[in-house]
């Protein structure tokens, strides 16, 4: 079995809410699995000396019409959320407290969250809200309530494993040593994939 | 006629010159003319506050390499400038200069500069390396000597429209007032044309 592709993502994300809708298919089609890991982007950034690219206003105008832009061209139902700049540190906290014994589940809850944040203009910063997508999940609401604290030092782990990694924005697909940064290298990806 | 498509790039940008090689057959398509706009990516970097993306250590490591092998996945001759971080206004100037009274000289002239620069390792800021690649464009010497002054306020103005016109990196395609930033937006740009 070749290694998993390492797919680096923010829950807050836009480009990798549309990457994760492409991602799985993608990945079959060369008989990889997928390593979701979400990351905090901005403590990426923080370490790299990265400026977040959304504080310029210019470019802050032409990624918001972008995301939606992109949405649209790749099909994929897509409402910008009120507040784009939200914590995502509770969602990759439940993720990985999951990911241990269920990683199915995890996968199903991360798809829901991206949903419930860029469909659905659900506040996934809050605790209740990822509470009901947990359980809309199959995740046990006791488990649930125990991941958001329990998934931290795995968090911080995935954090400093991006940071190892070089990821420079999300999503950042890691493979056989190549890294791919953004949604519009999938296109890519699927040919350096196909060399293989 | 519908209108051209604004091509704002910056001589010393690979992906400019990636997106350089495909732009004019995707504007044959759909019956558009492109209208090339050399600028100063510094300026209008500048003057949206925006920090160059090559000053961070972890990302020019990882755009060298992407640029290396985007070159390869789009099947372009490729070769990384020994130094990238070049001035390019005079090669500017000449452009703007020739565009005057020869728009399609000029077109030929940019072509010539990136391809020197990308793939023949020449210094395309010296003068001298412009005054043979203006020659192998069928530029007069005297033409392309006064040019490298004379296109001095022609330059400046594109750098304003730049900014007015809010580019946000090299390759902008700008065309019906949409903009598109980034060689990898070229399938989103031909979707979009298609609508029209």
């Amino acid at each position: 079995m070749p290694d998993p592709i390492r797919f680096y993502f923010d829950f807050a994300s836009p480009y990798a809410y549309f990457a994760s809708t492409r991602i799985e298919a993608l990945a079959q089609e060369f008989g990889r699995a997928v390593d979701w890991r979400p990351v905090l982007l901005w403590a990426v950034f923080r370490a790299h000396g990265i400026a977040p690219p959304m504080d310029v206003s210019v470019r802050r105008d032409y990624l918001l019409h972008d995301m939606a832009r992109s949405a649209d061209y790749f099909g994929i139902p897509y409402r910008t959320p009120a507040k784009l700049a939200i914590s995502s540190h509770l969602a990759a906290r439940l993720y990985y407290a999951t990911a241990q014994a269920e990683p199915d589940t995890a996968v199903a809850f991360a798809k829901r969250v991206f949903a419930a944040f860029f469909v659905e203009q659900q506040d996934i910063s809050q605790s209740d809200t990822l509470l009901a997508l947990a359980a809309s999940a199959g995740i046990d609401a006791e488990a649930a309530t125990e991941g958001m604290t329990a998934g931290r030092p795995l968090l911080e782990q995935a954090v400093a494993d991006a940071i190892t990694d070089k990821v420079v924005g999300s999503p950042t697909f890691i493979v056989d040593g190549e890294s791919f940064f953004g949604a519009d290298r999938l296109p890519q990806l699927r040919w350096f994939l196909g060399k293989r």
